[in-house]
């Protein structure tokens, strides 16, 4: 569905209806308007009723009943569920990685749609724009200037650069267009970013846990892990950074500021400082994955490592694929002092990236529907965020602990001592449901009591059932 | 322009002023109708009758006065140029790689349109079905099913690895779709390819000369580069690669048996069977760069190492950035028994290729309009190559031998002993005009006196204007 263009009327709808609710004239038990009488009063279409209902119900707001219509949900239980809130405590060894072959079939099943994807890496994707950006894939491929296509190769199109750099403004950083590499998704972004700056054998430092991803990039260049104590809400321990930058001179350093994947944390922006002055003091390249710095659910944006870099040190990575355009794989490394580099190493190993994408991405931007976009997804996740923690805390065992993210779209949670998350995600597998299990996210094999839950979805009938299922077989 | 569609009506015009021109109807120094009488006599539009001189002027057949119209050309003068013949003699050292700080800015500043583009490693942009493909894009995105951008993740759209299977079946290949993996361009495809079969530290045999890129992609896994003798015409020597073989143990041998780059030559048949049976003896992996295979110019379809490949051990990689979508970025690896590793290497190198485009190249293959183009293009490449082979013959050196490749569009010309290539690429830039010099193409820095020259932008006045100066400087 395309929230930019149909957004404000079934919003606003269902805005009302929520606002009945809170003021208690719809009371718990209650039955809604039907949609033809809904439709009928407040002279709207079918459609707007049905998407404003959908989205209370994402909400937890009302309920459907079979047949019989929508009714207001009861207000959500006490969730049994802590939040997990001890720094993880790894022994700092630099560890050669084998991840990719543990995980390589559980990815891959999770790709198919018949799977419920409680460990898939994305949200819905109905929740993206896809007809609008479409639109304007379609116009800028059926005018796409021939010539464009030799002149639009690495660094990328200077448009889509200028857009991106217009986004940094939002944060205060002022972004140089040439320091930009337009790239497949921020994943390769985060490779090119790895080989300019590190040679096979490195050390590079990484979070505990850590995005699985960082972890097969280290492995295919031949990198070594060295694993930092990480608090689960404000990010690692910089004294122990300091620590290991001293001891093992690592090639870079690899983080996660904003809703850390998979903890779901963030540094608080004095942090952030004080994280990028360490690796100038250092000189160490600061690789910060930063892909879901957009989907932040407090009125205050977040503040970006790259606002406190002035030597150039941080290689900032991002991408349009969780906040604009799944699968059309559009990223960019902001590079820093090592754009140069970049550059060479995507020529090197892919080229350019796809020219009419870009150019559809960057005309889309300028329309400035991405920020109307944003805040109804912001809104959509941050829902979610509360239904699937109560729902979680209601089905999982005692004793589990469920973080409470302020962005993005993942859930880290861990399970009571002696579970073992890697045999619990075989067995949901084998029952159509995928989820993201601890040691994945750990060179050392750790967090073995730990899951990670994607509640980008909608906690639609399918998903409560897979997770009560979950939840059965943690408890059992 | 777009071939596809309005092929044939100028097409026509073309070949049967062509035809007049054979009989001798049309004379040497005779003028052409006017446009405008060309359209009334011929009821066709002025677009057509510019399209078929256009043509014909590509091909050589007729000429351009300024002010005055079109002319038949005089049949071309003999060309002075003589073939290459002796097989390159490296000396079979395994080299550690750096190529990319020579190359990376005259690469850079090929790209620019107002750069004559000799050196480029592309054909005229306007040289395919750009619109015709957009409106391919275009319905391929704004029908998107929302689920195919988590379902066509890696390996890539079913659709499109079943198109390309059968492409395969013209070459007695049966593919199997879960061997193919879709990437990002031909080069990604070699980038993994290489990366699943070599340790960094490991050799690898390439062709000498050898395509710059390949050296790229040694230089950024840390591989090291053994060049083995290769004829000019028929490619790598095999008792010299099977001496290799056993001596050094490579961990793969790269090759381009189809119109290889930059030499244009290609193995015939039975050497390629010959160059199969020798890597399944050693159980070395073989890495294909197939990307120019639909270029070829004679009638008989090239053969495809992977005819010839029994047991997986040839990793096939190819794209349509050459011959149909430049700029879109859509290759494969048909990588056999190397496909898992592939797959997990692209996983983590970038995760997926650009899901519309793949559906919007998989829906134009479907539709049939392929083979058409692509005869088209051959026809007009194999006359450019004779136009610019005999220009070179005319206005280069006393000496230069020139290639006469049966496909592709690139010239590997030798100039003179003495000349410098790498002097004369730099002077010819700051002139505007780009030449590729020979010591790009091999680690040992060989082939200074050679250049590869593009012939696949049309021999218009700029064009020859630019081949004219470069064969001053050269002689100068």
């Amino acid at each position: 569905m395309d929230l930019g263009m149909a957004a404000k009327r079934y919003e606003t709808l269902a805005d009302d209806i929520a606002a009945s609710i809170a003021r208690g004239t719809l009371k718990p038990g209650d039955r809604l308007p039907s949609v033809r009488q809904a439709r009928a009063s407040r002279n709207v279409s079918a459609a707007t009723v049905f998407e404003a209902y959908y989205l209370l119900e994402s909400r937890g707001l009302i309920q459907s009943r079979p047949r019989s219509g929508y009714y207001v949900a009861a207000p959500p239980t006490k969730a049994r569920a802590a939040v997990p809130t001890a720094p993880s405590q790894p022994d700092g060894q630099a560890r050669e990685v084998k991840i990719t072959d543990l995980i390589f079939d559980m990815l891959q099943a999770a790709t198919r749609r018949e799977v419920v994807p409680l460990g898939s890496a994305f949200p819905s994707p109905l929740f993206f724009p896809l007809p609008r950006l479409g639109r304007a894939l379609a116009a800028s491929a059926t005018h796409l200037d021939p010539w464009s296509t030799v002149e639009h190769l690495t660094p990328g199109s200077l448009e889509l650069r200028r857009q991106i750099a217009q986004r940094y403004l939002l944060d205060g950083v002022r972004a140089d267009v040439d320091e930009i590499v337009v790239t497949n998704g921020a994943m390769e972004a985060l490779n090119l970013c790895l080989a300019a700056t590190c040679k096979p054998g490195s050390a590079v430092v990484v979070e505990s846990p850590c995005f699985y991803a960082c972890l097969q990039a280290l492995e295919r260049q031949g990198l070594r892990a060295i694993e930092v104590a990480t608090d689960p809400r404000t990010g690692v321990d910089l004294e122990a950074l300091d620590t290991i930058l001293v001891r093992d001179r690592p090639g870079a350093v690899w983080v996660m500021t904003n809703f850390q994947n998979p903890l779901g944390g963030s540094m608080p922006a004095e942090k952030k400082q004080a994280l990028v002055d360490l690796v100038h003091r250092h000189r160490v390249p600061l690789i910060e994955d930063d892909v879901y710095h957009e989907l932040y659910f407090d009125p205050q944006r977040p503040a970006s490592t790259k606002a406190f870099d002035r030597d150039g040190w941080v290689l900032h990575c991002s991408s349009f694929s969780k906040t604009l355009a799944p699968g059309y794989r559009i990223g960019w490394a902001n590079a820093g002092r090592f754009a140069r580099e970049v550059a060479q190493q995507k020529l090197g190993a892919s080229l350019a990236t796809s020219i009419p994408v870009q150019l559809a991405l960057a005309s889309y931007l300028e329309r400035g529907s991405y920020d109307r976009h944003l805040r109804g997804l912001r809104a959509r996740l941050r829902t979610q965020r509360d239904v699937y923690a109560a729902f979680i805390g209601d089905v999982f065992p005692a004793g589990t602990r469920v973080a409470h993210p302020d962005g993005g779209y993942f859930l880290w949670v861990e399970l009571p001592e002696g579970c073992d998350a890697l045999a619990l995600a075989q067995r949901a597998l084998a029952e159509g449901i995928s989820v993201s299990p601890g040691p994945i996210f750990s060179p050392a094999g750790a967090f073995r009591n730990c899951v990670r839950i994607n509640f980008g979805h909608p906690l639609d009938a399918r998903v409560e059932a897979a997770l009560t299922r979950v939840g059965e077989m943690a408890g059992g």
